[in-house]
């Protein structure tokens, strides 16, 4: 794998499309890829509907080294990423008979291990399971593809147990310096800094606080000898301009 | 327009992207279109990078009645929002005399008014604005794309200011019915009420809360009386199958 490893999330659901559910997995899968080395580009949330579902994984499957799905793995009628995802790879479906030898221990009581259940063990041809001690639900990986679950405990649960199974790039390192400075006053500065640092990036994150307006500069790369440099080159030209500033941000 | 009206969004941002700053406008937004009767059928999240989003951009508003953006419109060189989507348009950018007018009176100390903040005054040509009373920033509205701010309050106010400029469809009415319900055991009946009820959807949501399984069933459409129907159906379905539920849900 090249020394950059990517990532696309795609989040699956109408109920965060209607805005009734507010997602909380891109931020949390975010921070985890962003901590292992892998470099999340995109990010897509589609309705439950298997051609938008399709699209959207080829769309990212194809360019990224990772994908990441949230979302669709119940047993209702609305839960249809396995199957899309079956179809996106032009497998067949079946239920996977790990999964429904577990069901059967967990579901004993007459007509517990329903039809819905048992959908919820159908996994594509050539899929690996995702564990899931939480809820029926198996994950799943198949290619460079990882479905995971809505319910947010349910999906950190499951990307946890990825944990030791994503390569990641050179982790990307980064520091924050910030202050009670207006942004567009060091604009000039910001942009020159990062110029004439090669592979560092500078984020720039105004915030109102107590009727105060302030800002982090967030400064990232893979190579801590550039990091260090391109830090000490920005604070050294704020404090020339004559600006107040905190190393680790305010 | 037609019956049903869509709308894409497009956050841009390598913060998101990284974890850092934790998405807030999606949800917001989401629940604003879905009150006006407008249908959100798309989210893409991508980096600061121009290319990414002009692609992301024009995939999102050939295909939709509406696109929001959010991010990339402050004063540092990583704001580069308003330039790309003149470029998808294919228009020039230049100063807005307005904006420029507007921060002239604001911003009178000496060297207040520099090059960075003057830059936030640029606006692709033909573009409307869109109020923000809160920054310098303006918002923008070019064709079927609207270019609001990043950070969620000054978000809402544009959002807000755009109130009675975009043109609803009928709106999305929702009910729900609720109940300590294991999902997988009133799939069929889910699937059996959304079928036998055209243009009503039934979305089922478990959770787990104080140990205990219980899921909330929403149900939408356009049309009240077909809604209406369709809670009575499926309510009638729960309690001859014999579960305990609540209408408006728990």
């Amino acid at each position: 794998m090249s020394d950059i490893v990517t990532a696309g999330i795609l989040v699956i659901g109408d109920e965060i499309l209607s805005g009734r559910t507010k997602d909380k997995n891109i931020g949390f899968i975010a921070e985890y890829l962003t901590n292992i080395g892998i470099d999340l580009k995109e990010v897509r949330v589609v309705s439950d509907d298997e051609a938008e579902i399709i699209a959207a994984l080829d769309a990212l499957r194809h360019r990224y080294n990772y994908v990441f799905t949230t979302g669709g793995i119940g047993p209702t009628h609305d839960d249809i990423t396995a199957d899309s995802i079956a179809k996106a790879f032009g497998v067949g479906i079946d239920h996977h008979p790990e999964v429904v030898a577990r069901f059967k221990e967990r579901f004993q009581g007459a007509g517990e291990l329903n039809e819905a259940r048992l959908r919820m063990a159908r996994t594509p041809e050539g899929a690996d399971l995702i564990p899931n001690r939480m809820s029926g639900a198996p994950g799943i990986r198949i290619g460079n593809v990882h479905m995971m679950a809505g319910v947010p405990h349910i999906a950190a649960q499951m990307l946890d147990a990825l944990t030791g199974t994503l390569e990641g790039g050179a982790p990307l390192l980064s520091e924050t310096v910030g202050g009670w400075i207006k942004e567009s006053e060091v604009a000039d500065i910001l942009r020159e800094v990062e110029r004439t640092h090669d592979g560092c990036q500078i984020g720039s994150y105004p915030f109102f606080r107590d009727g105060e307006v302030g800002a982090n500069f967030v400064i990232r790369s893979t190579d801590p000898d550039a990091l260090r440099s391109c830090i000490d080159t920005l604070c050294e030209a704020l404090g020339e301009a004559g600006f107040d500033f905190t190393p680790g941000g305010v």
